[in-house]
């Protein structure tokens, strides 16, 4: 199954010049969904994890199933002011200003080992950040997963030496 | 298994006064997380549905594993601005102010049967929102799911006569 079928690109978002990869035509055919997931799930066999975690908003919808199919806790990473208990954050530059992310204090323990799941690893900014606040707690990052990787804005250069699994490449 | 035992209450959010029910230490704890969705699962089986539609951002973390058990479509509700291609949209009030939901457009079609799942049937502001516009769009509401309910909030007043389950009621 080629998921690249059912992925569609929409020009011109989110700002003119861009070619959006959209999964929501993915995610609208249940049984190439739940392959998806199942191959994300493959594809971290090998990793060994007690935590998946994911970013607000379409992280979780490949994290929240793949903790799901594990039986693994699932951790969600937010934007500033929706967690409700302490938090740990950290801030990263975006292309104009900065963004900031939050993790629940308790959420994850020290020592533990770490999955991020998420869509698309793009210029890998967010992702970048997450291993370092999940580092910033005393765990391990033993891998990440996404569905698609924009091979093309080497994300890799600026993560590092990390388990980088993806199930589709541009 | 009693869910409560697994969900926290943080007091004085999101604002003085208020004891917010927290699902991320049920979310923590992966065996607990996979019975929770397991039990969503058996609580709509009643239902004959093709899709489930879940709105951001916790939403997903119910909907989206959701449809990865069952196979089914998954269509995201969203904030203003996040869906790439054409959208329908409602606006509905707050306690204040106003707020407004997008789906898009080709997500779901005339007659399809659907299925609403969020973590949380508070006011009922929201899901009665998203009754609306998917009934906007021709579709048929046949049911809804949430992990709790908060009942002195009557949301089933508001919601009126749909098919309403919840796993926890406070």
């Amino acid at each position: 199954m080629d998921l690249k079928n059912y992925i569609r690109e929409v020009q011109d978002f989110p700002k003119e010049g861009i070619g959006f990869k959209d999964i929501t035509t993915l995610l609208n055919n249940g049984e190439v969904f739940k392959k998806t997931i199942d191959m994300c799930v493959e594809n971290v066999s090998e990793f060994d994890f007690d935590v998946i975690v994911g970013p607000e908003a379409r992280g979780f919808i490949v994290a929240a199933p793949m903790s799901y199919a594990l039986s693994k806790s699932f951790v969600p990473i937010r934007k500033p002011g929706k967690l409700p208990s302490e938090t740990v954050s950290i801030e990263y530059e975006l292309e104009y200003g900065v963004d900031k992310l939050e993790i629940h204090k308790d959420a994850i323990k020290k020592g533990q080992k770490v999955l991020i799941a998420d869509d698309l690893l793009a210029t890998g900014g967010t992702v970048n950040a997450i291993v370092k606040l999940i580092e910033s707690m005393g765990a391990e990052v033993v891998g990440m997963v996404f569905i698609m990787e924009l091979s093309f804005l080497n994300a890799r250069d600026l993560i590092g030496d990390y388990n980088i699994k993806s199930l589709i490449k541009y």
